[in-house]
């Protein structure tokens, strides 16, 4: 395919500057990617949408993406999760190619629906866990794809944050069930729900089975659009756990907070098998610890050689990426498959099986008792 | 109180060696404690016994505990967990004070039991919970006391090791429900839930309602005194996890394994209160990880100063002691309570509701829902 | 200043692109920098150039230097360190701005003229210490500045890399002292004398006198251009110590390596003082150990807080970045200088007195004594 | 040899306790050790003799070594260094095996006597550098011989300690040239030094030429037997650094230091050879960082195994051992030696060489220029 694929995204702030950074990047770094057009910006607030236009680089704005997405190859739908089922399926049913930021959806109704509309399209429909595009994350998966650990019998999951430490810190819609769905859970869980299922999902098999909780510890805070001391309420969890049983016999514990002092962007997965171990934390992305057959300790690994996974687009051996070359990674494979085959992954089915978990977490707190996900 | 008090041991193994070690580096180290005799050393294999005998030091050996425990003053149960209650008993009701290896007792029944004995008593009767006794983790406690952390939100324990990750792995008592109760739960889980107890207890106040689950990943092993290829059931659990609520909101996870790979004796534990965090593991047992209210990172302390607790009774700053010094502590504490005012911790009270955890996480794991502590 | 700036660029290789890389993404994340147009880039291999003018936008490209450095607002001299004295000098000379690529020269002679060039002319001239613009460093340098360490007692730095340890790697221009003036020493080691100057210069003074070894262990590696088996001599160092004295009366010592087996980029710098001590690895350069005044260990800070140096320019705490970083901070003050004051460090004379103390140590190796710096 | 060895130990704190320890801890640890009796305790101060001789185990104690270095089979010399060299040697001249503390001696001069006492007599000379002890150490040194980590190229050594930091610690013998011969550089850089010769010694051969460095950063100190206000001069380097080449072309720095904040006893050794790299610190003893010729990573290695050296004399695995633990073990050899085939390393000759180092860095230092070791 040699033609320009035009790209209009939803979202400007912290979600649009990370793709649209992506987006920047990819001839330079990855010229074998189809050419893009940052083509039209989507969002509401006229003012602020004309300067982040200018300052991201997309050729115009709008404020109707009923519009833009038949405008479009792709859309990128970077809204808050309240919004990412009206607009990712009506593109999908004009078979416009989606990348919806995570969680999917704000319940499993919407998850479901999505998931229905992507697989009625022709069209691509990714979500935009983009951890999984770590190299070091991908080289974990090809060490347990190769059998390097064995068997898979444990596995821990945890996303610590401490934005919300100061009983203070002003209420956000991410504090909204309406608007977010769910706190900690949907937000940082969902990421390390999908990071699992990717990492172990086909030696282990699926989670079978989950015990979950959620807990609040502020239940109101300031409101940044209120008067001086009024208050809203905090709907969503600050924290949460969670047991896992997988179908092969494997356990796991999951957790995430926004209350973890000291910790701020701490994403860490640790795996257990009947051959060997490893860890990763996203605050040392470049680096995973590995335990193989023949080891007698973790081996503290800088995935940064040329033949690790998308290292040779960037830099030598031991050249740091960050936290954004994830983007990169996410926006050339979802734009290769739009231009290409139309395979890309975590898809929308992918998505939704991740949404499925966070509805049972959610469910085992009410019940106080396991719930099944057959 | 000036004469010297008669030691009984039941148990000339791995916990006899540790204890007799204990009790032969008091004088040289803590010349305040009491002076201590190890009398009598207690148990079925006369051949073994009287090697044991001489290597750790006692005047004689006995096969009879039932005697044993009227001539000493102070007998230490070190037996397997089945063997805990009835010895441990009776010497408490002929006022023999008694210290305990953990798990206090294989079932509730037998620790209820053991606690009402001790309650009805007048001697002192500790359940042997070393790690209580590691420098950094007193420092540990003192903090959390002092408010460093503030009000505490979240709890992570996990105790892992990894020695039946070997599916040759011989059978042996440890993995009988018979003798043992139960397996890493009990063996390892009962001691982070004492930790957890001492570390955070008056902050967090009890644990209220936990979820439990079991998993045994290798079902049958080698009978060491079977012919070749007979093999003997596995009746406890390899590894276990668990989620817990404590009575001010805090939240909290449990895991141990006895199949983590490449993790020998990793006990770990992290909290994180609203000022500030800690973080503990066993393998590195003079360091406590710090957070304070003022801090931008975790302090990695080493906890070897002349003001840490117990460490001037050993050695200059940064020479760092070992697993066995925690029972020097330990015997020290117990024997000063012996011959002093009576008051040990902890105590068979202590020991019961760990063991009340414990009960708890088999109860949930069979019901498949939260159980309550009240 | 509203006008664009035009950019020279020689050099199309790994620091063409690191060059090429940080112009590109100064409109999105320094707002506030000048416009810059990829001009020109140039090289001598025709049909590579054309390629590499093309992947990192330029406009076009030119084999003439001479031609190229008047049609521009800025000239980047990132060929080997042998050209970077004729081309910089005249460009100065013809006022227009020079960043050089480390270290400034093949030889303290080529250095000092340039720095008289620099002296001379209007235009702005600074070395790319790209290190100087980890975040990380910014804050120690603050810290240092402030007096969290008292007075500076002594500095250790160390830049590890293994890429030579294989025999049988390739002969390149970087092992030739006619082309590279050094190998180690100063490809790595003028990397970490930049680094001791800027961190506790002010603190501890200049470096006043050093002693220095050079050792290299593979002396002819295979020749790239030539026969099978044909070989190339190295003439450069593979590995250099050295001992520093500060005017303060700190003490130091440094280290490079091309052979240190597992180290990919280590560049590490430790500075103890009267008060506190800390320490940074390249590998992890968004991680600073501090240890202030009140602290028991050195904490681990993650410097990635919105207040920390640039760091409001990118992303939210605990989102990492990587080693491209640097260039952007880099390229950012340096063309603000060139459009706004005309001061950018480090200058030409940072970068003069860095080349002092590589040609220190070469003195001394070859004297066998301690050298002077006065 | 059944019979018990009476042994006379001189110097009653610090290393007297480390020793008296380890004795008593023999029987129980390492049955195949000979029997031992501590016959007697030699000092000057009568009461706290008279005190120690208790709390020690001692059968008593004498304050005329000339008497008492007859009556025993092995004599310990703990005193201060200048008090090194006269009954060692005479101890030796009466053929009683002498463990002397280290460095072996105040000079070169005294060192070389003893080495000659200890050649010409028929008993056991060993120098106490314990750290050789360390099972890491003893691991790593398998691992070098066994040729894992190919040839050696390079050598760190550095022992960072910071008990001086504050001006107004007080005056001791360890700070006077006339009793210590000097500071940081004899009572730790020779621990280094030794502990690089025990672990690279065969592979790379001997230091054959150095340069050092001298600082003393505070030149008086209170007198703590002198009036208020009233100081004593230092005498000795409180740090040193050193640089070095071997035999075999491998390259090496050393560094110690009494003022570096933070660092309470810290003696780290890293070594990189041609297929791999090593690092130990002494802050985590149970700890070696390995990285051998398939390893991406250094591993992290717990050498708490069975089959690790010493190990299955204590715990199982992954239950750490302390600083103590070292003289233990040394004091096993040392005596086996005596009672056995006599041979027992750190010998005098080897602590002579580790003199002929100190002597090296001392006369490097005042002569400005590299000083040769053939």
């Amino acid at each position: 395919m040699t033609d320009t694929l035009d790209i209009g995204v939803l979202g400007y702030r912290f979600m649009g500057k990370a793709h649209a950074n992506a987006l920047a990047r990819l001839p330079m770094f990855f010229p074998d990617a189809p050419a893009v057009n940052r083509r039209v910006l989507i969002g509401r607030d006229e003012a602020a949408l004309a300067d982040a236009t200018e300052q991201l680089g997309f050729d115009g704005y709008s404020t109707d993406w009923e519009t833009a997405i038949d405008e479009v190859d792709a859309f990128y739908n970077l809204g808050p999760n309240a919004i990412h089922r009206e607009p990712s399926i009506a593109a999908l049913d004009a078979d416009t190619a989606v990348l919806c930021e995570k969680p999917l959806a704000r319940t499993l109704d919407d998850a479901a629906a999505m998931r229905d509309a992507a697989a009625r399209s022709d069209a691509v429909a990714g979500c935009a866990f983009n951890y999984r595009f770590v190299p070091a994350i991908q080289y974990a998966k090809a060490l347990i794809d190769d059998g390097e650990l064995g068997e898979i019998r444990q596995v821990r999951g945890r996303y610590l944050q401490d934005w919300l430490l100061d009983p203070d810190a002003p209420w956000s819609w991410r504090l909204s069930e309406e608007v977010a769905g769910s706190g900690a859970l949907g937000d940082l869980g969902a990421h390390t729900i999908d990071l699992i299922r990717f990492l172990v999902g086909e030696r282990a098999g699926p989670i079978t089975r989950l015990s979950g909780q959620l807990q609040t510890f502020v239940d109101e805070r300031p409101d940044p659009d209120g008067q001086p001391g009024e208050t809203r309420e905090v709907t969503v969890d600050d924290a949460f756990t969670a047991q896992l049983a997988f179908e092969n016999g494997a356990v796991g514990t999951l957790e995430a907070s926004r209350f973890a002092a000291g910790h701020k962007n701490d994403h860490a997965v640790e795996i257990h098998g009947s051959e060997g171990s490893l860890a990763f934390s996203l605050e040392r992305l470049n680096e995973l610890e590995v335990l193989g057959p023949d080891d007698r300790g973790y081996q503290t690994v800088l995935v940064t050689d040329e033949s690790d996974p998308y290292v040779d687009h960037w830099w030598p051996p031991g050249h740091v990426l960050g936290w954004e070359h994830t983007f990169v990674h996410e926006n050339y494979e979802f734009l290769s498959a739009v231009a290409g085959d139309g395979s890309f992954r975590p898809s929308f089915e992918d998505a939704y099986r991740v949404q499925r978990v966070l509805d049972a977490v959610e469910r085992s707190h009410d019940a106080g008792e396991w719930v099944s996900l057959d």
